[in-house]
């Protein structure tokens, strides 16, 4: 059956349902989701559409008819006119795609009214879908821009829904031998560039597609070279989260013609749209080639389906995912896919940490069926057994005390993203305990990824959204933190006398501030330099961890000179938003149910073939640490 | 550097090197080899072809520029008047694109003359290249049509010498991170369309390119959805022997598009189009889909590039092929590609036979250099040993002997193409030893095979190439061999009440007059049936195998009818063209040098999973049996 016809079938069934007195405009695929458009869409109980999802198998969406919103500006006014001032509205966001306005303010409770009563009155007045959120604390750039595009181009962003929601229910001729498999384009025995390519007869997808910024030449970028690889092939693409090593090229496929869905979590979204401008923005200071441009990372935000842990979507005819907590970064996740007709299920952890962090909770571990498991293996080998968290973290605070307390500068390269956060709500502890008294600067993109943190408290751990929601007590505002914002605030934190801690990145000195901060105090013995993730080899971070003396740097007039390096240098492990060797055992001895067959990706190929052997010992499963360009059935 | 400025290059080396007095008319890319077109071609010595082939790193043809060239007509008079008639020259065949003649005789001797004298008369007074061969004994059809065609259609074969031999030598860029795979397209833990698919970043070979007859389906053919697998993409077909579960779709990549070179030793071309030929016949009778049609055999008649064994040929920028005895078959071969600047060599057995047969010599099992190995694995598993031949034959001629004594007729379904001869030769001596006196009926292909057979006596055996060439007594040619060539005759041989031993293809029962045979002998407990080769799952013969003692049968009206099956049945294993477990280990013991990994395929999955594992045992090498459309990075 052709996608047009199945819609036909489902436009009947709806109308054949629907309550007499619904005014049904159209019925559509968009993206994943069949939406369903009336001019009284208030008509449509829940259970109607929880009935119609579970016989259809389809997620259904009821919305408005556009005929019937009132003007985005009057619908703003109207809004200020019923919500009591008290509330605070600081903003109102209209998604023409939904039919939906988010109502950003202080006290959202006033917004909802008694009983939502206020709620109704709004709805009844501008038609549009009111949902009332607090007004993030930090406002975020990138999730302002992010919005403005999807709002000025919600044409352009209904057109390709709709496209790719015929691409998903198209209709497929199904083989004698089905089959499944997987190749690895990238970060099979490798940190960097992952990208697994799952292909049947009639899907193909890709999840994750990053880059590795630690080298350059073709080992920077995924195996494109695959001869299995079509970028006209793809159906559409996984992320499992933000950092650039697992979605670093995905506006490059958008640049070499991809032009179907990303599916990933809507914190992931925001944290990779920032990444990506930063990778370009650093790339460009240093004269490297990206590629992509920024107008490849516009296109991908309107080609992302941001959809949330728990929900299965359909992301091809037989393919369905879901994506589940993965306890790493913010909105980092675990893509279980379900093949078929229940016949096959895989699931790529992507990175995970299995247990709670001060940001996070742990990694989920229970799946309703699952066939084949992929695991990353950063700390796979024998003796990676990382050092506890909290005795870590109090190592931390020594450090920080006693370089301060000799008059010095800490400097602490982070991933933006994830470390940054976890380490400052350390540091806040630290600071409110009285164990340091010193700014903590953040500089790069440290502050707006934090921003993005605080606008999804439901991403976050349930001691922080308590913090933040029932205490009124937002970590990430503490007085103890400072942003560098321009070179001159952070030529003046290099210059300055005062003791301080500084937070930049990127944290493998691979660019960006740390590397300017690194240069100046380097040459200090007074400062102390302190790891607290994983340095990749070829890095200048590796290069520092492993004891070099001095380090040649490229000076403004192109002339090479050498930087002494005099500073204290420490690694802490602990804080790695990665499971260490033990917690990697113990996640696939909780694992629910044992799959069939265990891959080990993600690591150097030490790590993944020690892991994969241990992993046989223990439970007598299939285990293997495929190369990059390996492809192997499945099923 | 680009084809034709390589082309250039040489030109220019060819020309510095030539003898003053050389006139060189063309130097061109045909195929895999330079050819040097010159009005004096006699004045190149073998030395300078040899030292030119060294530095250029080139397969070397020095050609008479076609001007020289008598008309053909003309020419084949010159030769019959230079000849004396006692040499009883039978046919001269021209061959255009090669310059050269072929003077079949009863007695070449003659043709050649006292120190090659006749043989320079010829060539002075022709130009043409003459090549004196014996008359083969019994005329070959399809070696009459193959040549015609290649005749007829000469300006198309040179056009796509021409072209392929660009593509062999044109430019390319090599990766920082070079790479070679293969994937199992079929023929992995089954046997039946055998089709490996060698991938570099620069090249693509597909080595054999089966079908099973034993199924219908998309099970019957490769996987040629195999992402990885585009049609276009192909730079060469290499095909080790001629069964049709090894080279049966080859005419069908022509019909979907592929226009390269097919490499393949001789006696595999002329087999092999003899099979399409039979195989397209058989199904066009019993209403079977057929991937091909005849001009499409003719089509890859004409792109058939024939190397001898151990003739190292570059087949794309990257990898060059050679070919060794495999034992299999005539013709039969293993492939070894040897892969960028000494990089990498992997070489796949096809189908083996590790000891002397009558027909043929044993399988060659050394290599200069070999890092993988692809070994077929048909009697892989621990109880998969075969008696020994001498024991069979005898076992043949006691169950043929006591059957002819009870006036009982005995069937015998075989290939036509290998086993057939090596019964032949049994069967043979049998009758010279006085061990039973009836004549032996060959049906289906096999005296058409044998013709095949006896027009290269330098593949067979030095047995039987001694006692063709120095005794003068061809076993073929033995009084006891009937043909039955008609339905008449078929009929004849059924119905009759002679005692007879019937040769007839198919070997499986899977069509064909074997069929035909059996199902009008199988009520009589008379007759007996002898399977001599391997049963497929799924055919007629592994059900008789099994003990099945009713056949359905559809008659002529279209009516299922049931037949008893009384007559006698035997299965002797000893006459298999495979090398049993016994002896494919002693294969991989005598290998040199000893691979690092060795693939076990063409086998159930049993027979490849048992042979990966006690070869992993025996040599430490990393072994496995990879499952169809799994891709293994082999470097």
């Amino acid at each position: 059956m052709s996608a047009e016809e199945l819609l036909n079938q489902i436009r009947e069934e709806v109308i054949k349902r629907a309550p007499g007195n619904a005014i049904i405009t159209d019925v559509q695929f968009e993206g994943p989701e069949v939406v369903i458009y009336a001019k009284n869409p208030e008509i449509f109980t829940n259970s109607f559409i929880k009935e119609l999802a579970r016989d259809l198998k389809k997620r259904i969406a009821i919305r408005p008819d556009p005929s019937v919103l009132l003007d985005p500006e009057i619908a703003k006014k109207r809004i200020l006119e019923i919500v009591p001032d008290d509330a605070e509205i600081t903003n109102c966001i209209f998604d023409a795609n939904t039919g939906e306005v988010i109502i950003e303010s202080k006290k959202p409770g006033l917004v909802i009214g008694k009983e939502g009563s206020t709620l109704e009155e709004i709805k009844k007045a501008i038609r549009w879908a009111p949902k009332p959120v607090r007004t993030p604390p930090i406002p975020s750039e990138t999730i302002k821009a992010i919005r403005a595009t999807l709002y000025r181009e919600r044409t352009d962003v209904k057109e390709i829904l709709r496209r790719i929601g015929r691409r998903i229910h198209r209709d497929i001729k199904i083989r004698d031998d089905y089959w499944i498999r997987v190749s690895f384009l990238g970060g099979a025995r490798e940190v960097g560039r992952t990208c697994l390519y799952l292909q049947t007869p009639d899907s193909r997808i890709l999840i994750d597609c990053g880059i590795n910024i630690a080298v350059e030449g073709d080992r920077a970028y995924p195996h494109f070279d695959a001869p299995e690889f079509s970028i006209e092939g793809i159906d559409a693409v996984v992320i499992t989260h933000a950092h650039l090593d697992h979605c670093g090229f995905v506006p490059g496929l958008f640049r070499y013609g991809y032009d179907g869905p990303v599916y990933c979590t809507r914190p992931t979204r925001d944290l990779m749209t920032l990444l990506f401008k930063d990778y370009l923005d650093i790339a460009e200071k240093e004269g490297k080639d990206v590629p992509y441009a920024s107008k490849d990372i516009k296109t991908c935000v309107k080609h992302t389906m941001p959809i949330d842990y728990g929900v299965t979507t359909d992301i091809t005819p037989t393919i369905k995912l879901t994506l589940h907590n993965a306890g790493h970064i913010l909105g980092s996740a675990i893509a279980h896919c379900h093949i078929g007709d229940g016949q096959y299920n895989i699931a790529y952890t992507g990175d995970i940490k299995f247990e709670a962090s001060r940001l996070l909770e742990p990694a989920v571990c229970q799946f309703p069926r699952l066939e084949t498991l992929i695991i990353e293996s950063t700390y796979g080998s024998y003796d990676d057994i990382l050092p506890e968290k909290e005795e870590t973290e109090k190592e931390l605070l020594k450090i920080v005390s006693e370089t301060l307390q000799r008059g010095g500068k800490v400097l602490i390269p982070v991933f933006g993203v994830g470390r940054a956060q976890e380490l400052m709500l350390v540091l806040e502890e630290g600071y409110n305990q009285g164990i340091f008294n010193a700014p903590v600067y953040l500089d790069g993109m440290i502050w707006e990824a934090t921003a993005i943190h605080t606008a999804y408290p439901e991403y976050l751990s349930k001691v922080i959204r308590n913090r933040i929601f029932h205490e009124g007590d937002n970590p990430f505002l503490s007085e103890v933190f400072k942003r560098v914002g321009s070179t001159n605030e952070r030529r003046r934190v290099i210059d300055g006398d005062e003791p301080c801690i500084i937070l930049a990145t990127s944290g493998m000195l691979t660019g960006g501030p740390s590397v300017e901060y690194f240069k100046n105090l380097a040459p200090d013995e007074k400062n102390t330099l302190v790891f607290v993730g994983y340095q990749a080899e070829g890095t200048l971070g590796r290069k520092v961890q492993k004891g070099w003396k001095e380090i040649p740097i490229t000076t403004k007039n192109g002339k090479t000179k050498s930087i002494p390096i005099k500073m204290d240098i420490h690694t802490l492990e602990g804080f790695s938003g990665h499971s260490d060797r033990k917690q990697l055992i113990k996640y696939l001895r909780k694992l629910k149910p044992m799959p069939e067959r265990i891959l080990m990706i993600h690591g150097e190929i030490n790590k993944c073939i020690d892991l994969a052997s241990t992993a046989y010992k223990l439970f007598k499963r299939e285990t293997r640490a495929p190369m990059n360009l390996d492809s192997i059935r499945v099923k």
